[in-house]
C-alpha cells in the first residue's frame, strides 16, 4: 500500500475464485476519495500556532456509521458523544478541532462537545445528533466556543468533495504531526465499484496533551450500520489495536467510518463485495498505521514487526506488541543495533506461548536467533539494514498457524526532547 | 531508611505492645552486616572492563533460604538452577558473576551453571547444590568456565566478614551501575537482637544486554525456610515488584535470601520477632529499591508514586506502576514539567478502579487534579520542587483503605544514548 507500485491489484478469494471478478486498489485521496462526501478545513483561533484548526466532513445523504473508542477510563466527552450515537444509519457530519482535546474538562466540557454538535447541526441543516464530534489537542482546557461558532459559516461554505478538500481537512487535524496522513482505495466488484478513504493524525498513538490518535474514514459503499460496526472492529483490532510509540493510551482516541452508499454498490452478508470490502477497510488502516508510525515523535525509522506460527491470534498480538513496546529494543533500532537480545526478552515476557526449540527471531530478514540460542550472522549487513527507513523484525513462534504485525517506530533523542521540552 | 537519622527507632505493632520491646533501625553494611557471613569480589576476567567480576557469599553454617524469580518465559539457567533448590534449609554460599548473564545459551549454559556450583563446592567445602548461582550482563555470550576456575581460590582466600568484604562484593556484581547498593537493619527483640543486611544491582530492573536486577539478602535470624519463603514474596511483592526503570523484564532477575540463625535469634510464627523480622525485611527491600530508582540509567531524579484510597492493593498497585511505566509521564519530569494530565491519563488506562468526584492527585505536594478537573496550582513553585533529586506524586483513588508505593526514576536523553549506543 505504500505507493501504486508496491501493491498490484490483488484478486480476492484467490483459492475459489467468485463468478464476479473482484480487485482493490490502492488510489489517491483521503475522505473525500468516495463519493458524496466533501470535506473542509479552516483557521477558528484554537491552535497558539494559528494554523487552520476547524475541520468538518459531510456526506450529502444520511450514512450508516460506526467508531472504535479509546479504553481509557478518563475519556473526553467528544468520545462519550459518539459512542452514545453510534452505530446509527443516519450521520451527517464529522467536526474536527485541533489544539484542545477538552479532556478533564468536567460538565462544561461535557456541554461544550454538545455545542459543538449544535453549531454545526444548524449551519449544515441537519440534525444535532447527526454530527459526530471529535477533539485533539492540550488536555485540561476549555473549548473556545464564541471562536468556534464564529467559524462555522466558513467551515460550511468551504465544503468540497475535491481531493484538495480532503487534505485541507487531513492537514487541519494534524498536532505534533509532520506529515498529512490519507490512504484510499479503489474496490471494483464486476461493472461497479466503489471507494473507501480516510485520514489520520496522531504522532503517537497516544499523547494525551499535543497529539491524539484520530482516523476518519469514508466509504460510498451501502452498507448496514451493524455489519459496518462489526468490520471496523475487526479491522482497527488487526491495525490501530496493534500500534505504538510509547504505550501510553490516550483519553481522546477514536476511529469513525461513515458509509454512505453513494456508490450503488451494496455491501452484505458474507464473501463477494462483503469480503471486498473487508480487504479494502483493512488495506486503509493498514496503510494509516504505518503513516503514524513513519511519523511517530522523534522517529528516524518504521519498524514492523511480523510474528507468525502463534497457536492463537491473541498469542502472536501479545508477542508483536510486546517488542514493539519495549524501549530497549526501540533504543536499540535508533542505534542500528542487532540487538536480538531485547527482542527475545520481550517476547519472553509478553505472555505469548512458544516454542523453545523452534522460535526464531529474524532482523531484516536475517536469521539471528533460534531455539534459544544465538544464530552467526553479518553484523555488518545488519547493521546496515537496520539504517533503512523501514525495518522487519519477523518472529515466528513455532506452535501454530497464526500471525499478528504490530507497528511501531524507533526511540530516539528525540521523543525525550519533545515530551520534556513541551511545558504545560 | 535513606539515611540513619531519617529513621528513628520504631516500636512494632504501636496498637498491642508486645510483651517484649522490639525495634527495627537501619545500620551500615550489606551482605555482612549479619553474624557468620562473609563475602568477597575478585577479577577473573568476565567484564571487558577488567573489574572485579566473581563475588561470592558465605555462611559458617547451613543457611535456610528461600528466592523470588523472573517471570520472564526465556530465562537464564541460573535462575533454573536456583529456583529448583528453593527454599532448602541447607544453603551455604551465593556465586554471582558479572559481564555475561549466561542467558539464552542453550545446554552449554545450562552445564556451566552447574559448573559454577561444582567449581564454588569444592574450593569452600560444601555440596554442589548448596551452592546458589547468579550471572548478569551480556546475553548469548557463554561463560569463560576456566577463567572462573582459575579465579575460585583466590576468591575463596578472600572471603571475610568485614563490611569492607560486603562492599567488595557489592562493587563486583554492578555492570551499568553507577553506584553500589547496600542496605542493613539490626532488629532488637527484648535483650536479644539479628541483622538483615543486603545488597541488589540493576541500573533498571530490567536490562537485557548489560544490566540485570539481582539481589542478594542475608540474615542471621534463624528461621524455617518455608516461612523464610513466605516472607520473601510478601516483602518483594510490597517492593521490587513495584520498581520500574524502563517497562522491560529481564531474564536473569532474582531475589536471594539466606538466613543462618547465627544470632541465636528465632523467628516462628505469627506477631513478635515474626512481626519484626517481616518489618526488617521490607526496609532493606524497600530501600534497595529507591538506590535502583537513584541509579537507573539515565537517571536525574528519583521518583516516588504513593497510591492510596484504593479498594483493593491491586488497584493501588496498577494505579501505581502504571504512572510509573508512562514514558510520556518520565519525560515530563525529566523536563520539571507539572504535567498532571499525563498522569491523569496512565491513571485512566491503568485499569485500577477508582471514583470519578474524589479521585486526586498531588505533585511534590501541590494538589493538581481533582473531580477529573484540573486545580488551579502555583505552577512556578511546582517547576521548583520538580528540580528536586526526589518527587513525590501522591495519587488518592478516593474508593477505599489500600494503597501501594512505586518506585522509578525520571526519563532523559542519556537513557536513549546509553541503550542506542551500546551494540552487541
Amino acid at each position: 500500500m505504500q505507493t501504486k507500485k508496491a501493491v498490484k491489484k490483488t484478486a480476492v478469494s484467490a483459492k475459489k475464485p467468485p463468478k464476479t471478478a473482484i480487485f482493490v486498489e490502492p488510489v489517491n485521496g483521503g475522505v473525500t476519495a468516495a463519493a458524496g462526501f466533501s470535506a473542509a478545513g479552516v483557521k477558528a483561533g484554537i491552535k497558539a500556532s494559528r494554523k487552520a484548526d476547524l475541520a468538518a466532513v459531510f456526506s450529502d445523504r444520511p450514512a450508516a456509521a460506526a467508531g472504535t473508542f479509546t479504553t481509557n477510563a478518563i475519556r473526553a466527552s467528544s468520545v462519550d458523544w459518539c459512542e452514545a450515537i453510534l452505530p446509527s444509519q443516519k450521520i451527517r457530519a464529522i467536526l474536527c478541532n485541533a489544539g484542545c482535546a477538552n479532556a478533564c474538562t468536567g460538565d462544561q466540557g461535557v456541554r461544550d462537545t454538545a455545542g459543538m454538535a449544535a453549531i454545526a447541526g444548524v449551519e449544515l441543516g441537519v440534525p444535532q445528533k447527526s454530527v459526530l464530534v471529535a477533539s485533539t489537542g492540550v488536555i485540561g482546557k476549555y473549548l473556545p466556543m464564541e471562536r468556534i461558532a464564529d467559524a462555522m459559516p466558513k467551515l460550511a461554505a468551504a465544503l468540497s468533495s475535491t481531493a484538495a478538500a480532503g487534505t485541507a481537512f487531513a492537514q487541519t487535524i494534524m498536532t505534533t504531526d509532520l506529515a498529512k496522513k490519507e490512504s484510499a482505495v479503489k474496490i471494483t466488484v464486476g461493472k461497479e465499484a466503489f471507494f473507501i478513504g480516510g485520514t489520520t493524525k496522531g504522532s503517537g498513538m497516544i499523547h494525551p496533551n499535543m497529539a491524539t490518535m484520530l482516523c476518519f474514514i469514508t466509504t460510498d459503499a451501502a452498507i448496514d450500520s451493524a455489519l459496518l460496526n462489526t468490520a471496523v472492529k475487526r479491522a482497527v483490532n488487526k491495525t490501530f489495536n496493534n500500534l505504538t510509540v510509547d504505550g501510553d493510551t490516550s483519553t481522546n482516541d477514536m476511529v469513525l467510518v461513515m458509509a454512505n452508499g453513494a456508490s450503488g454498490v451494496s455491501v452484505k452478508g458474507r464473501g463477494g463485495a462483503m469480503a471486498a470490502f473487508e480487504e479494502g477497510l483493512f488495506a486503509v488502516c493498514n496503510d494509516l498505521c504505518k503513516k503514524i508510525a513513519a511519523d511517530g515523535e522523534g522517529a528516524t525509522k518504521r519498524v514492523e514487526i511480523n510474528v507468525t506460527g502463534a497457536k492463537t491470534e491473541a498469542d502472536a498480538q501479545l508477542a508483536a506488541k510486546a517488542v514493539a513496546t519495549s524501549n530497549l529494543t526501540k533504543c536499540a533500532l535508533f542505534g542500528n543495533d542487532p540487538n536480538w537480545g531485547r527482542i527475545a526478552c520481550a517476547v519472553g515476557y509478553s505472555g505469548a506461548k512458544f516454542s523453545k526449540q523452534k522460535m526464531s527471531i529474524r532482523l531484516c530478514g536475517l536469521e539471528v536467533f533460534r531455539n534459544l540460542q544465538p544464530v552467526a550472522f553479518d553484523h555488518k549487513k545488519a547493521h546496515a539494514q537496520l539504517k533503512k527507513k523501514v525495518v522487519s523484525i519477523d518472529i515466528d513462534l513455532g506452535l501454530g498457524g497464526k500471525s499478528a504485525t504490530a507497528h511501531t517506530c524507533d526511540f530516539s533523542y528525540d521523543y525525550v526532547k519533545i515530551n520534556a521540552e513541551y511545558h504545560t
